[in-house]
């Protein structure tokens, strides 16, 4: 088995999600696959909400699934009421993807998009955001972490700050549900989305949100899938729920939610201090070896760890470490392009070692790191 | 094992399908979920739009994977460039969460939806439609095969009925995919939506269509994901594709993308001649057995029968057949309401054998429900 940090793309599952995927699809195989869903329907219907909600610190009622983060993101996003001189915030930190959105929708409605400024250090200027917040903000939108390095955004304190106005506040929790602890209550946001891929250690395609009620309320979807609205008339339909499964679609793989429930179980159940002694231990391996720049903005920091070479391209060095038995994978400076053009990045290895790894791991990656640099 | 005539809800996945999924999954949490991707790129990039193009007879250019039929429709139907005075054309078969799509849409662009009639039997009134077509009409949409009741409708003939107009022509294919011969070619259809679930006998969470580049240049997409579009400035992307695949997001759940492609193969693989045979014996069993009234409209049917007794309820048949080991369904009258409403629907048992199924499995379905309805 090779030694895994590249859990910022997906984090192995452990024994518990593969069996639970697995022992669902057989059943499904021999039995049919709505009548496994009906026998699951506590788990499918109601449970991997609660368990969802415990993990985020949120309602049961307020959480959504998706197949993706993104598309858990854009399902809300895209449909917000926005009018010409709404101001959006976002931070250089913000992933391409989400990007693209917010020009689209900067097309759409007239929005003037506002990059919150950093200090020199890279963190979020908290100063600015109290000076200039207003009620035209209409949408701060804050990665947790960045998939690109492995700042903490303060989305507390940045929570405290919005608080009195009236803008929607989101976070994308891709990079730090599983890592960190993730609490909607003390952040304060209106909508936070994660993955159950990454540092959670669930399946591929699955996404999730918690949309608060004010946030629901707002937005008018162009779209009700039939689990929650019915045709009433022959050209008139009613939705049946004010919860997030509003934005829900009926069909899904199922499996793939008994593997999330099991993955957020298994977080749950967890008592280990997280990967931070890792992170510091990938750093400090990466920081002694001549001719490495690590990309490492901020004062709080994820396990993220991303760095180049002066001489050793990243993909070389990618490659070479799997050669060698690690895992790690390339940060695209295209993929956070406001704060990696300032940086002068375009690849970057990034290195993302999570809790299940040990520090016998950091040792084998510092050593081929070593000889692949040498 | 239970017998399953419940193929119009989910088939059952053939172990080509579940081995393909199970043996990914392992992979994934093995040696990681992006590493295995990497390794099987030419399936999860090239190859399951190839196969599905081969099943579909369509270019694999103009295949989409999502994940669900219902995401494949709407993804392209709610973007469409409509306008105000637009006919739209529907037939009494369509599926509700197409209709609350269509409400929806009839809301937005003030569109006329019009309901194709029924000829006597049941059967699309096709001269009305030669009669009737227009420049005004921007789209037409014609189930295959509706949920609900067997009747396959004649999408050729339409085809050949609107080839000569501006219209769009889209075709939800979700119930007659893996059953019957289905070509976009022959049908001259712009778009066609399926389900992996369903007669292919794939996974759940996995749905495709095929879109047209006539239909592709008129889209324009709230939102392109970052595995084809890039942010070329700060407020500023571009999509680098014309295909399909436009209308994908990046991120899906590749161990179900890996089981479609087993399911494609597998049915492209096959040499029965369907499940004709045995929709028309489960027919004939329904049929002999006192107060049983077939929901049977149309000329030309597929392996979907559906039927109501004038004593027993739905939902108590098929309890009580589950307990005696034969799945079957109920079919809502509200999920095809402008047909089942005329026909005084509500519930009915949906009973949907496939090439599997095995004459025998009909005799011990025929036994069971002369017991239940004793």
């Amino acid at each position: 088995m090779p030694i895994h940090f590249n859990n910022a793309g997906a984090g192995l599952m452990p024994e518990a999600v593969t069996q639970a995927m697995t022992g669902y699809l057989a059943e499904e195989a021999r039995g049919g696959a709505y009548e496994a869903e009906q026998r699951h329907a506590d788990t499918l219907e109601h449970g991997v909400y609660e368990t969802l909600g415990r993990a985020l610190d949120a309602p049961a009622d307020d959480i959504a699934l998706f197949d993706s983060a993104t598309r858990a993101w854009s399902s809300v996003v895209s449909h917000l009421p926005f009018t010409s001189g709404d101001r959006v915030w976002v931070t250089p930190y913000e992933y391409a993807g989400n990007l693209i959105l917010w020009t689209e929708l900067r097309r759409r409605f007239g929005l003037t998009i506002e990059v919150v400024p950093l200090v020199a250090d890279g963190d979020l200027d908290l100063e600015w955001m109290s000076a200039h917040i207003g009620d035209d903000v209409a949408f701060v939108a804050v990665p947790h972490v960045p998939s690109g390095c492995g700042i903490v955004t303060p989305v507390e304190e940045i929570g405290k700050i919005l608080a009195p106005w009236r803008c929607f506040y989101g976070i994308d929790a891709c990079q730090s549900v599983g890592q960190l602890p993730v609490s909607v209550a003390s952040i304060g946001c209106d909508l936070l989305t994660g993955a159950g891929r990454k540092f959670l250690r669930g399946p591929r395609g699955t996404g999730f949100a918690a949309i608060g009620p004010r946030l629901r309320a707002q937005v008018s979807l162009p779209f009700h899938d039939l689990h929650i609205a019915d045709m009433v008339a022959d050209d008139d339909y009613e939705v049946n729920t004010s919860s997030a499964r509003r934005f829900e679609y009926a069909e899904r793989g199922s499996a793939g939610v008994m593997g999330l429930d099991a993955a957020v179980r298994h977080h749950l159940a967890r008592t280990d201090g997280g990967p931070g002694p890792l992170r510091d231990a990938v750093r400090a391996a990466i920081e002694e070896l001549p001719g490495t720049r690590l990309v490492d903005p901020g004062s709080r920091h994820a396990a993220i760890v991303t760095f180049t070479h002066d001489r050793v391209s990243p993909e070389r060095i990618r490659a070479e470490l799997r050669a060698r038995g690690v895992n790690v994978w390339i940060a695209q400076g295209s993929h956070t392009p406001l704060y990696m053009r300032t940086a002068g990045v375009e690849f970057a290895v990034r290195v993302s070692p999570h809790y299940y790894n040990s520090l016998a791991d950091v040792e084998t990656f510092a050593d081929a790191l070593r000889d692949v640099l040498r």
